[in-house]
């Protein structure tokens, strides 16, 4: 794979909604990849997702990455670009809370090869004892997480566990000093607000499905 | 709750791109209505979300609702509004392919309300007998499904089967006349050009996180 040339543009502040279309692309070239497709435009990228070629061409320049003339973009290097400047590329240490049919879809998902998502423990109140591994992910009592924040340096916090809970570990990993978290609940937390906490949705995707589906019906 | 009132924009077709930032609104603004928020504007909306005013302002006029001037959009209203839009007025008939963690899950969230799927039954090849039910929805053996298609009308088709046998999945409700699937794999199915494939993606929300993460760092 070919070195990444990225210039200081992939540091300095990214627009939010073009770091909503850069991971939008990133879907689509691992596609692309997984197609060994080589070269891509942004005028290939924005006929597929329906964008205007001008957006997704100032979007790609906001990786630092300069496609060539009539050749385009490498897939992999753009990939790597893009993965660079939404924060992919570096290696994010998460622990889960809430091993239910959610929490172990996760923590099974190939999350560091692509999103930059390491989970370093999972912790439930239902594990009886410390340290069984799941998809070879040490899960602990909840009660333990005290303990495990003392001596483990942790980034993100995923929140899978009923709703009705979700504040609680919020306050609790707010309290250890974590400052990301990545709800997976329908319950809205209340954190500080030098803390980030994102809510997972997996319906865009769905929103373009059953829009496609009306129109047929029309 | 009060009627909507929904030109004939709302059966125009909305650009792709129109159609994923819905959706953020939509989630959005569920998290507002839960805050027993009444009124939003555009305004508002765009300044939380970090987009332009004038392109949310553009947006929701796709919805054909229009703001009243100084009180803006009824959270509600507006919310109803986008899933008509979006197609999540509608409740499309999905059946679910592959009850692992992830199909269990998906099988096991509020759909209905908000986001016009309903699930009427899910089928896996560990099924031993018909019939069993999973959160009250029917769970059959995958043999079973070219019976069920033919006295059952079905929308879409969600895959959460394991990735290599995602494409043979594709394949039979393709056979049956399924012409929209929802792809949770990371496999990328081949399918006629009649049928609509979207691939689930849960990371645009990640994106922001690490983004604002990586922006700390520097």
């Amino acid at each position: 794979m070919g070195k990444t040339e990225v210039t200081s543009a992939a540091e300095k502040k990214t627009p939010l909604p073009v770091v909503r279309r850069l991971s939008i692309y990133h879907d689509l070239l691992v596609s692309l990849k997984e197609k060994k497709v080589k070269n891509t435009s942004s005028t290939i990228i924005a006929d597929i997702l329906e964008y205007k070629p001008i957006q997704v061409r100032k979007d790609l320049e906001m990786t630092g990455l300069v496609g060539k003339p009539k050749i385009g973009y490498d897939v992999e290097e753009l990939l790597e670009a893009i993965k660079q400047c939404i924060g992919w590329s570096y290696q994010h240490k998460a622990v889960l809370f809430g091993v239910g049919n959610l929490g172990s879809a996760l923590l099974n998902y190939p999350w560091m090869m692509e999103y930059g998502l390491v989970f370093e423990a999972a912790f439930d109140t239902s594990a009886v004892r410390s340290n069984i591994l799941i998809y070879n992910i040490p899960v602990h009592h909840t009660s333990y997480f005290n303990e495990y924040i003392k001596r483990h340096k942790v980034d993100i916090a995923v929140i899978t566990v009923p709703p009705q809970f979700a504040q609680d570990v919020a306050n609790m990993v707010v309290s250890a000093g974590i400052k990301a978290i990545w709800n997976f609940t329908v319950a809205r937390l209340k954190v500080p607000s030098n803390v980030i906490v994102e809510n997972a949705s997996f319906t865009i995707s769905l929103a373009v499905l059953t829009q496609k589906l009306s129109e047929r019906k029309f």
